[in-house]
């Protein structure tokens, strides 16, 4: 996969047009879309990035879908929230959600001859984004989602200090694990010997939680700890489809998403404030 | 189903002993285990839950499992927190996994004919459990899940104003939405026209926020509010296996888990403090 000098948003060189995958998420930010896109990307899936293609028209199809009025289609109930796949005329939302959809499509769900290899990446996949991005979102915005990062600050040093000494072990600790044991055939990917989703979704989190916290992931590699986990993460990124991703204008700055950085919610800062 | 008098804790007059399902979560509190549980008693599916069967060997078998130092099977990656299920050799973790797993089997996944009826019903799981259950949990717990509620009481009244006033109306009309759009086919269930897991789940979310806001919700529900969701809780409470169940002495009460009663907490206390 080559990207293109007339388009930094071009995305494969397959002549299909329109792709058949169209994502919808906020513009500009890698956030929870940038799962769905992780899969895409690593398999050289053709998708559409319609937010990102063109920001006015992709906005408004998106807050048409996440409008309080819409109350969805014959087939479709309504998006609560971004993430959006259409695929033809299926439209879904929810991350973990999509990935299920797409894993299987996109050969990103484990053995063909494994039918139960789904519910365990589902489940893996699941956990990543609970401890590792639901709960790296919430430091930030402990109390209140629709209000200001400066009206939660207080709270949110209190949050960060206990994530970066409890939450963040527990989760890497777990992944550690689950790379250690005889489900994953031999440790190099979460399940079943082979690149699945969860791999994906897991590379994204520890990306995105070494951004808003360097300080407190530097640590723990320089002390070795989760060497399995920071051994995922080397080899995803070293993939051909994921580093050409990563080196293109498609992969997107780490913004007011997600993974933000405040250096005072970042050890060892929050931990002497707390 | 009828409830034996010899045990409260007989769950059918099925013959299959052991039942091919055993569930595995925390005694004496429906917590996210009441998903699954729901599911089994809606269909009559016999089951064993295994630690209120017997809390010291129940609880001896969960604390293995997610033990630290468990590094799961060859075939199952370890769990991280229940609620657990097992069947068969398979064991799987994450409540919306678990619902994922069951609802074909159970009957609880839409119509044989909708190929995507399963993604749907799954989204409208997640997002149940996202704003109905993880979000009320965290209105006690808003800054560090592993401290007392006593030790983030000021914080966790700041954010249950936000969540009384803001986040369960967003959920809610929500939902309210889903029942009135055309995917529904009528407004009886959310999706398909046929009682889903979706319903069941919705259903114990609705019974939790209003344990746990009885003024927020009675407040809604007096100015009209929310009538296809309100409307769908009566409808799942009424079915026979389910009434039976809440009847019968399986049915847990609410205490310290993710549903719980602080006044202080409640509307108008929150919001007059906020």
């Amino acid at each position: 996969m080559t990207s293109s000098p007339a388009s930094k948003r071009q995305r494969t060189s397959s002549t299909t047009f329109p792709p058949p995958y169209e994502l919808l998420y906020w513009p500009t930010i890698p956030g929870r879309g940038e799962h769905i896109r992780l899969c895409f990307e690593a398999t050289g899936t053709p998708y559409t990035d319609t937010c990102n293609d063109d920001q006015k028209t992709g906005l408004n199809a998106l807050r048409t879908l996440i409008s309080p009025t819409n109350k969805g289609s014959p087939t479709n109930p309504p998006p609560l929230a971004p993430p959006i796949l259409r695929h033809g005329s299926l439209l879904l939302s929810q991350t973990p959600n999509i990935l299920l959809y797409l894993g299987p499509k996109l050969g990103l769900a484990g053995a063909d001859d494994d039918p139960n290899a789904i519910y365990h990446i589902n489940q893996l996949a699941l956990t990543a984004l609970d401890g590792l991005s639901n709960e790296a979102h919430d430091t930030h915005h402990p109390i209140a989602i629709g209000a200001y990062y400066e009206e939660q600050k207080e709270e949110a040093k209190r949050k960060a200090a206990d994530y970066i000494s409890k939450r963040l072990p527990k989760f890497f600790g777990y992944f550690n694990r689950v790379l250690q044991g005889e489900a994953s055939k031999g440790g190099e990917w979460l399940y079943g010997g082979q690149l699945t989703y969860a791999d994906l979704v897991l590379w994204q989190c520890v990306d995105g939680v070494n951004f808003a916290f360097p300080r407190a992931v530097g640590r723990m590699r320089e002390r070795g700890e989760f060497g399995e986990v920071f051994g995922l993460y080397e080899r995803v990124r070293a993939r051909e489809n994921v580093a050409a991703y990563l080196e293109s204008g498609r992969r997107l700055g780490y913004g007011m998403g997600i993974y933000r950085h405040y250096p005072e919610l970042d050890a060892e800062e929050a931990e002497a404030e707390a």
